[in-house]
């Protein structure tokens, strides 16, 4: 029996199950959901415990054409008779079911999994970020240890991108409202943008993308082929509406900064830009402990922009680049959007979920809408190539998903906080200040506040700090710390300066904060 | 006579002066104005070459009482009748005058000295940040080298404060209106703020100031005695409305990132973390080259929050402050905004200058207005002592400072690139390449232009370029490179080991890049 048809049946075999431990309850609708099924119910006065009484009835009820341990009912929701808030409440029963017992399991492992690393509860928990509904749904604000976060991302992709010839800009966040009517994105993103602010009588948008402005600096001087390829980088903040149900944590936000770069070149030079930056792009997700991805090449859609031999020539170039760096892609035959085709990845983290995440388009539409051009060598106006590409996707996002991909263990080059020094007593206090100044641009805590030291390494251990460095009488005189290393516990005593070694061998990326 | 009666006298003078000369002339009116005066003429086509022909008129008409070479006409320009741009359109000649002739020389020293200066026009022959109508008056662009300056001022920001146990914070550019009619601002500040904008029915303002968000990150969570003071720092990005008639390149702009810092402490931290944030504050200054200030504590005024004793206590606080610091400063009796005493610092620039720049206030409303609180010793709420500071005032407006204060040359640390290594044919490129490995972190650019040597050198001066390095045979085979140093010119050949040497000897700031 197909899944679908398995779970439908349960929605049944759960109604009638329903009846008959609760005769008075009258029946509402039920529905196959992904991954299960629910029913809704009304004059049903129950509570959660009442599920495991309901499941054993309806593996009592069930035939055997559905295996009895393959579902699970899994909650208790109030619901809305036909969606409708005027409507009465009624009580919504949802459950699981998959094909083997087997992948109950895995769904149910996975979920469990899935809810330790949270990054919302983790934001909470290593007090990174807060969302706060006096300032404004889906807008963090980002706490302490969590702007050293951004902050040490942020520099990272500023000095691999400068070093990489990408040349910084930073714009503002608003801009007059004409700009997004040229590049055509009012027209097709509208309900995305929110609505225009009036400045001396000209309307003014809240940048949904940085797009324009680029296009702005790049015209903002004559450009000629000897200076293409011009490489354009930016962490620029955009604003886009999302409705509120949709918004979740940092992943789903109505404020965020991406790491947007426009690479503006001659058609000649489009392949091998496409190569590098590809290239690079996956060099530096490995950098934050991304390995798998999965790729997907989106083809020329049915209503397209340019000539089909643009066309033809972008999409080769992505293909060839793919080829070149041995990535197995799939294709989204007409896939592209009307102005692009485009590669998407997404990035796999450490318990095999996909995220939407880099993108690099090869964009038809601007070039033409603002009219961009550079001297050739025989002194004649052409059309650049422009290409968008965002590696990270946003920040926000990123960061989320870094935070489960880690568990919130981030790597050290990442922590925030990197190693807390414990002084046994406050007779230790001037010899952990000296270790935490030995320690350079290590990012210490001095931890002498008046509780045990198991309690600190309790502590410690919850907000997953990479390293803790116990210092007492004899840590002092022999001029060493005594280290808990993350999830290896105590790894013993060790002279500082062995310590220190041991970092800077470890931890190269620590070179580029 | 007093400078204001001569200047009164002179607009009679004029209007003698060109009705003598232009008799068909009808005469407006004329006006003392900042450093001279101004008449309006109806009937009169002159061009700017007349004005000396009036200037001599007017030396006949003189009577001894004023000293003919004390005054100067500068310009002709249109203005509308009563200034009414429905009026038509008179012809208005400006003048300047002193008491004496050497006012008037230093006047147009100074003018002329300004106008070298000028961070507008610097901006632009940099390549720092340019200005598009297209985009919004008031929105400056930052192009590559600006945003590298903006950089390094950030990092050095950043490392400077959170070093100073400041927590670093990043929040969004939007916030619900609510949050500012709370802080009072919507009510006191409404004209210089933007139209709200609407989402899910609720409105939302473009930040206008980081106050309120900084007080939701303190209310996150609750503070007890034992962590304060608690000081947060922001690199905010906010919007104010300016007519555009004020806007006028960095210095006054639409939307500036403020360099701003809240301090909430208890009423007896208030004078140690006055004392220390003011310490602090000047010795950031002088980093960036300004050593000489303008200092004014403003006083309680006629209308005021709190009682008279806390502000008694407050402006004890920053006279004290001062004091310990052997600082002069200026009284500005009755001179503090209602909700706070405060201290305003405006830095001289190397023609003498002053720039409002830095402000320390002693805030005794937003901590009523919101409600916030720690826990005291005893285990009571008390309402804790918030401190605003911006120190820079905001990066805008300090990168211009600084562009007018070293006429565009900045010191090594802040300049974008520090070094152009020009290899003398293409046979010396590798060298060059090598150099420029060997200088790490040093920023440098590798001019291989076709090009000549001298024509490098010009456009390396031009750009105010700290060292141009030469390089060719006998640089190659010597392991050396010849250094010309901006405003020393061509200080000879140097080891590149000792060139390396004495950069990083020189330039100690270097290191907080």
């Amino acid at each position: 029996m197909k899944l679908d048809t398995i779970r439908h049946s349960l929605t049944h075999i759960l109604a009638a199950a329903v009846k008959e431990l609760f005769p008075r309850v009258k029946l509402g609708t039920g529905s196959v959901i992904e991954n299960g099924f629910y029913c809704d119910f009304d004059n049903l006065k129950i509570s959660d415990k009442d599920l495991l009484k309901i499941e054993k009835k309806m593996k009592e009820l069930i035939k055997k054409e559905i295996k009895p341990d393959t579902f699970k009912l899994t909650k208790l929701a109030g619901a809305y008779l036909k969606g409708d808030e005027k409507n009465k409440m009624l009580t919504r029963i949802y459950g699981i079911a998959f094909n083997t017992k087997k992948e109950l399991d895995q769904y149910l492992k996975m979920q469990e999994e899935a809810e330790k690393r949270d990054h919302r509860k983790l934001g909470q928990k290593l007090d990174l970020f807060s969302i706060n509904e006096d300032i404004g749904a889906g807008l963090p604000l980002w706490h302490g240890k969590g702007a050293i976060l951004r902050h040490i991302i942020e520099n990272y992709l500023y000095e691999e991108l400068t070093s990489q010839g990408y040349e910084w800009l930073t714009t503002p966040h608003i801009g007059k409202l004409s700009l997004w009517k040229t590049s055509g994105h009012w027209d097709f993103y509208k309900e995305n943008i929110y609505s225009p602010i009036k400045i001396d009588k000209e309307e003014y948008l809240l940048k949904p993308m940085n797009c324009p402005f680029h296009v702005k600096v790049y015209q903002s001087k004559i450009r000629s082929y000897k200076d293409l390829p011009i490489k354009f980088a930016e962490l620029g903040t955009v604003y886009r509406y999302e409705k509120s149900g949709v918004l979740h944590g940092l992943t789903r936000v109505r404020g965020f900064t991406q790491d947007d770069a426009h690479i503006f070149c001659t058609p000649d030079q489009m392949e091998k830009e496409l190569f590098s930056i590809l290239k690079y792009g996956l060099e530096i997700l490995k950098t934050f402990g991304f390995k798998d991805y999965e790729i997907y090449l989106s083809t020329r859609p049915k209503k397209f922009m340019g000539t089909k031999k643009m066309w033809q020539k972008a999409t080769d170039s992505l293909k060839h680049a793919c080829e070149k760096l041995k990535l197995k892609y799939e294709l989204d035959p007409e896939g592209g959007v009307f102005y692009c085709p485009k590669i998407d990845i997404k990035i796999k983290d450490s318990i095999g979920r996909p995220w939407q995440c880099s993108t690099f388009q090869i964009d038809f539409n601007l070039p033409k809408a603002f009219n961009i051009s550079y001297i050739d060598e025989k002194g004649k106006k052409k059309e650049p190539i422009m290409i968008h590409r965002a590696l990270l996707g946003s920040l926000e996002r990123f960061i989320g998903v870094l935070l489960e991909h880690y568990e919130g263990a981030l790597p050290v080059w990442l922590s925030p906080v990197q190693a807390w020094i414990i002084p046994i007593t406050s007779r230790h206090e001037k010899y952990a200040e000296e270790i935490s100044k030995k320690l350079g641009s290590f990012r210490t805590k001095l931890k002498n506040e008046n509780e045990t030291v198991s309690k600190k390494i309790r502590q410690g251990e919850i907000q997953k700090i990479p390293y803790l460095l116990v210092v007492g009488d004899k840590e002092m005189k022999t001029k060493s710390v005594r280290v808990r290393e993350r999830s290896k516990g105590d790894i013993g005593e060790m002279k500082i300066d062995k310590f220190i070694d041991k970092i800077w061998r470890n931890y190269p990326n620590l070179r580029k904060n």
